[in-house]
């Protein structure tokens, strides 16, 4: 099995730092969060540029060529409501660490991202949903059935679809967990990749517990089968667990200095 | 679902401070250790007596009276390869906040402590190996198997069985990790509970990365359906992540104080 794939959050246009970056064309803090969650061991950065309308294509490509060039063409999701910035990121991507991601199709009025990835051999995030959350895991899995034909129809492999459940929110949605949790052992059944923004489980807990329930639903997702998650690689606790699990998994040698790698 | 059970695993005649307790009836470290353990969130808590082969049944009855009257009749867990011990302690055990737990029974020499599990209303868990460690999940099974045969033939409800896959050291078993964890998941398919003593699995690890480890372990051994395990309740990363875990799986309800209860 291949070890977990951890798609760093942190290059968000919701930060006013990064927006500020953005706006001004400013590499600094940009390059600064790029390198501390490499350091971190995130394995993809996620970069989100907001809907972007004015200028998307010309940030992107920015983005892109900034971020790559000065770390090691690490490998993106470029995340975005406005497609041609994504088709411009991904013009002037560097694949040699790996495909862009597309970040992010649905089953709804974004189903046509699975088109433009496949348009671009790029990785997709297909979110299952198309209106609003899933009722239940027949409405999830039906979406996740409409993209994947989607997808092949197109030409893609399916394991370049990353189906994302939507992790959903402890304070309110809790009885629903499970079948969060249930759906991605669906998808792993069925061979598939998979991501979320898991850490959408804990938002309005408390600061210090949001670690430890995200830690806890990591090895639970990874249990299930889970192969990707977009994270805060800065949260040690989290990335300590996803590294544990790993060992669990087999996917990776376990090393007393295991942590450290 | 019912709440995941802990049971605390340091009052041990292998603690050299304990062992000196017991050999001289000194109640202080042994209750200090039993207080902690309660005050950590432990269920259950574990008497280890050792064989115990002289005054085993006057010994299991000094520390069952003794840790009971002074903690509110907690439920115990009593840990000997003396059969007479078991007997002894549980002819002074008091049942109001549980049933006693005979540790162990196997599917080998000790498959009688089932019988005695049965003859005297306690739980049993029950180890699926005879001799040595299981070769696969299919021994794990038919051991499974013969031991609830045994159990229901003496009249014994199911549940009261708990069974213990035998967790693995990481360390020299690293392969078979997944083997147990799976063989979790076919007790919980099976309606049945299970337990065992987790730690195992870190065995030799730097003691750092031990609480990391088994609380990655123990939050994909909760989604696979195990029901208990025999832990040290002191370590609070561990408790933090079963308590989240329980969450997740709606086993109780979330409160920003849920850490606290």
């Amino acid at each position: 099995m291949a070890k977990f794939i951890t798609i760093g959050e942190r290059i968000h246009c919701i930060s006013p730092a990064i927006r500020k970056a953005m706006a001004e064309r400013d590499p600094e803090p940009i390059l600064k969060r790029a390198k501390e969650q490499i350091a971190a061991g995130a394995t993809y950065l996620d970069v989100n540029i907001g809907p972007a309308e004015n200028d998307g294509e010309e940030l992107m490509k920015w983005a892109v060529q900034l971020i790559q060039s000065e770390c090691d063409n690490v490998p993106l999701a470029l995340d975005t409501s406005n497609k041609k910035a994504i088709e411009a990121g991904i013009s002037v991507y560097n694949r040699s660490k790996g495909k862009p991601i597309v970040n992010s199709a649905d089953a709804g009025d974004r189903i046509e991202n699975i088109d433009l990835a496949a348009a671009n051999d790029a990785i997709v995030i297909a979110l299952c949903s198309a209106d609003g959350v899933a009722a239940d895991n027949d409405e999830r899995m039906m979406h996740c059935q409409n993209m994947l034909e989607r997808g092949l129809e197109h030409g893609m492999e399916p394991t370049d679809l990353w189906f994302d459940p939507l992790f959903l929110v402890v304070k309110g949605m809790q009885d629903k967990q499970m079948d969060v949790l249930e759906c991605i052992k669906m998808f792993s059944d069925m061979g598939l990749n998979s991501t979320g923004g898991l850490s959408n489980n804990s938002n309005g807990m408390p600061k210090h517990i949001r670690p430890i329930m995200d830690s806890a639903l990591v090895a639970m997702c990874m249990m299930q089968g889970l192969t990707s998650a977009i994270v805060n690689p800065c949260d040690l606790r989290l990335m300590e667990t996803i590294k544990s699990c790993d060992i669990f998994k087999n996917n990776t040698l376990y090393a007393d200095s295991y942590l450290e790698i």
